[in-house]
């Protein structure tokens, strides 16, 4: 165990880390590998962990009253996925995460990652910058769904998620952008004949 | 200058200071009273500050291309209200932050609160958790905007803030909830004759 620990150099790129540090982090992640398909976090379970995504696809998706599924977010590689409302809180899921391209993901607990905030601030002071992004990410796609079209949505979906359309299913995308697959292609028709 | 500070107390009501402490942070902060109408921030100027609210009323909003209001945010007593992607990157606010009801804030700038997240790092813990609620709470934002009809939103913008019709407008909820002021109007009268 050392710094050179590839794993943490590619969660934590932003910062680096003692001999002591990476031997105090190293063992409060654990790999999991993930096929299209699996689950990796069940409704109704107890959140305990994050998820950091080495590699593939996974998305969080939620299934309404009615048994219609809604897509809350897909990760690619260098996104945390879990079902925050209820890692924050260690409660239980209301939303399934799926993996949808085989993947490759770090597990931590809320526990341990909270031992590291309180050991190296430095973790602390990380995890607040990417809270701060991602929630300026959030108010930007609240944003963009009160104020842009299904085509302008679309748009800035294939922006954000390059190449992510060969791993996901139409009804993946449609059910992020909160449209029906026929509006999806009729929009991808337009874009095309642009 | 003491612990006593009572607005000190009334913003970190989750953590105590030393004599010390709060003889650092009590500076850093600026009290601006606003009255109704009032613009605390204007779309385009760079956003430099983040501003908590001790009493009224504000909202975020948004002018589209086709000069249509969207209402991102409304924040009442011990919310935190900005810009936030423009202040996270000290870039060109994209929104205006408009006082509806008469208002005390405090204003702190990014430069000053990165400095007390230096030197007080359980400041940085408690922003790091509100952070952390504020995602999940926009994570279920945007989950009840594709799976819920424009009734239960309704519900649910009430419950989040009790009292607040008696100070908006119907267009600033209609906005909110991304829904015409005509339907606001309908939803009310379905639920009244309920």
């Amino acid at each position: 165990m050392n710094i050179e620990t590839p794993i943490l150099v590619e969660i934590f790129r932003d910062i680096s880390f003692t001999k002591e540090e990476s031997i105090l982090i190293a063992p409060k992640f654990e790999k999991i590998q993930l096929k299209k398909g699996d689950t990796l976090l069940q409704a109704n379970d107890v959140v305990y962990n994050q998820y950091y995504v080495s590699s593939g696809c996974l998305r969080t998706c939620f299934m309404d009253n009615s048994g219609k599924e809604h897509t809350l977010q897909f990760a690619i590689k260098d996104w945390w996925i879990s079902d925050y409302t209820a890692f924050f809180t260690t409660t239980k899921a209301a939303m399934t995460i799926e993996c949808i391209q085989e993947a490759i993901v770090y597990k931590i607990s809320k526990k341990d990652v909270e031992s590291l905030y309180a050991h190296i601030p430095k973790i602390e002071t990380l995890f607040r910058k990417k809270m701060e992004k991602g929630y300026a990410a959030l108010q930007n796609r609240i944003l963009s769904s009160l104020s842009q079209s299904a085509k302008e949505r679309y748009t800035s979906f294939i922006s954000a998620y390059p190449n992510i359309e060969q791993s996901v299913k139409n009804y993946h995308i449609a059910s992020y952008l909160g449209i029906t697959t026929e509006s999806l292609s009729r929009i991808r028709k337009e874009l095309t004949h642009n």
